[in-house]
């Protein structure tokens, strides 16, 4: 493998892009979503890209493993895994989360996966293949994608209103819908709740499923809900979700919800390693899995993961976060690639500025919601040196640098603390 | 991927090699082994190979499925098994299984198998890269293999002995196992079981602990055992066994058994596709499984076994069949590239004549009963056309088209019928 390239040299930029105040069980969104944009470059003068989490913390991680990843072999997927974990020797794993403390995943697996998406960038640039190829060939030329509709505020306080106006009751959600369905074409629809009573976010559920009755729908309050009102609301869901996602917390709790409700319930807050698989399927508590290249390390476990679900019986969607180019081009590859992924996919991309992004713009366009996969070598994007340099700017100039929903709730709302029902 | 190799032609050669007349629960080796040697050639010129089972209708199958390939990219592996799932419509499953009766394992895994690993060989000599690179990296540079013993006779009758001589109770297989760990180095040691009445073959495995006490040690008797004779063998070998493998048919009684013995129980009979994974899992009947990248459908979906495993707790080893050199290889570069595969394969590479493969000599060589993992080009095997047309040769005059170790063993023993205990 000598004459393959090795990893010289590892670039991490830190950048941040608008982001409208959408609110969530723990708080709401900051006016600025931080992200970290790895450049890996080998001895023969290749780039790989990768995208990731922006937290202190974690570039610090990110930072320290790309030096302990110059002369390892792109190629050797284990070597680099094994760079990574001799980085983070005698890290205590505190912070760097990058999701407010939503999701609890494993360390080694959220700072290797930039790289392993890097590497098989690299590999398809090195043989001319798209990543699908190198995951095994796409079993699909589009991936579909759902809408992610947010209770929000109008504005930022203090800040203008945005295009999407706010959304704080049942017409709210519908008009924010149809105005996303009508712009991207998405077929199916998520509604992130945990924010109002979950009477509430019922209604909202059932007039989107008046105003959309042939889109599938699903509900995401992030464990707010109490086993008890997780099987009450539920059942009175019958027939409307596709599934629920996370409606309580831990895999005990989402069996007990498992054994009432009469849809599949989803997670990417109980099993978020593969540590979580075997208690949370040998106890029945989760029915789809929402997979996320970046905590649970990289593509190719993200791959793994799609074939347990499939072997369990287990049905596979995808989260997200907020997120920009190269994150969606390894997300739609990776979809592409899994056989068994056959829901439409979350992601944030509506709530993104089309202007704002690190990558050339047209690689990645929706058409009915869904998202042609590159046939290009690598992952299909390319680096826009003067975006990537205006989101670094705007990282360094907006002052950010921890995701903290909660704590930008409580300077607005003072007496904020995170609900639960 | 326009630009990537596509398969234009398929070649099929029956092969026939020496085989000594090794006992089982279901009959005896006869005079030879039959197996295919599958080579995929690509439009640009390159061959991939592969190999597999000999039986008529496996082989039948496997040319059907090589004229579905013409066309296909060899990167698309997706595409592959698609093109060989096509081949198999309105095919009703029978014969072709390769293993005299003893594993039932899915067609479409087995016919899909050498197909996969020539495609991986075309990739590799392709991009340069060794299989083990294709598949993440090898984390080791030598593979262990086990000394994999015999109850057998002197010779095939009205033939010559054999090199190995006769071993029908403890001091034969002693014997064996000294001569087989002197020529190869072998670390551990298996015995075919399932030949001899149970407390006989315990007294052979307790001679062996004896002779070889730094030697882990397995038994394997085929499932000739009921769950009561498992419990007692298994329990009366107590800390003698690394462990026991296929006591008894099955899922729920290896579950029956590994409730009451204080060893692993491995299979490669009861686990043999992925939808046997869930119950075998959930019931914890198998400790170990022995993966085969032969009937799991090639290597990347033994690479997904040996995550699934991982992800369960449940230990990884590898089981062979008679292979040549191809088969060698293959299994060489997966066990290399498999973090989880912690045991010494299997392999019946000792009963092979040395004279005799399809490969150019040289590439695979045992040291310390390890197998150096190849380091050029895709399997790092090459066809040696005139040692191809010698086992051809041999296929067609030996005039062995199926593998039927019962039906040898009753033209010998015409009262023959397969025993259990």
């Amino acid at each position: 493998m000598s004459a393959h390239h090795r990893i010289s040299e590892v670039t991490i930029t830190p950048v941040a892009f608008r982001d409208p105040p959408l609110l969530n069980n723990v708080g709401v969104h900051e006016p600025f979503a931080i992200r970290s944009i790895v450049q890996v470059r080998t001895d023969q003068g290749l780039i790989g890209l990768g995208e990731s989490y922006g937290d202190r913390a974690h570039l610090a991680r990110l930072r320290r493993a790309g030096e302990h990843l110059v002369g390892t072999d792109v190629w050797d997927l284990h070597a680099v895994e094994r760079a990574v974990l001799t980085s983070l020797e005698g890290d205590d794993g505190s912070g760097g989360g990058g999701m407010s403390g939503m999701v609890a995943a494993g360390v080694s697996n959220r700072v290797f996966s930039p790289f392993e998406v890097a590497c098989l960038d690299v590999q398809g640039h090195e043989t001319g293949l798209p990543v699908s190829a190198l995951l095994g060939g796409a079993v699909r030329d589009r991936v579909d994608y759902s809408a992610y509709l947010f209770y929000k505020w109008a504005a930022h306080p203090g800040g203008d209103p945005d295009r999407w106006g706010e959304a704080l009751d049942p017409d709210g959600l519908v008009a924010q819908a149809r105005r996303m369905i009508e712009e991207y074409g998405f077929s199916a629809i998520k509604l992130k709740g945990g924010v109002l009573p979950p009477d509430e976010e019922a209604e909202g559920i059932r007039a989107l499923a008046e105003a959309f009755p042939d889109h599938p729908l699903r509900l995401d309050p992030n464990a707010a809900w109490s086993v008890e009102t997780s099987v009450r609301i539920g059942r009175s869901l019958d027939g409307v979700l596709e599934y629920l996602e996370d409606p309580t917390p831990g895999i005990p709790g989402m069996a007990a919800v498992a054994e009432q409700v009469p849809m599949p319930l989803a997670t990417n807050m109980c099993v978020v390693e593969m540590g979580h698989v075997a208690p949370a399927f040998r106890s029945d508590a989760v029915q789809v899995v929402l997979s996320d290249h970046h905590f649970w390390g990289g593509l190719r476990r993200s791959a793994l993961l799609a074939g347990i679900c499939a072997t369990f019986g287990v049905g596979l969607s995808m989260h997200s976060n907020s997120h920009l180019g190269i994150s969606l081009a390894a997300m739609t590859h990776l979809a592409a690639a899994t056989p068994e992924l056959t829901y439409a996919c979350d992601t944030h991309w509506p709530w993104k500025e089309e202007t704002e992004d690190v990558v050339k713009p047209g690689a990645l366009t929706f058409e009915k919601g869904a998202v042609a996969v590159p046939t290009t070598p690598g992952l299909g994007v390319e680096l826009d040196a003067d975006r990537l340099g205006a989101l670094h700017e705007q990282y360094l100039s907006c002052g950010l640098t921890e995701r903290d929903d909660t704590g930008y709730m409580r300077r607005i709302r003072p007496d904020f603390t995170v609900p639960s029902w």
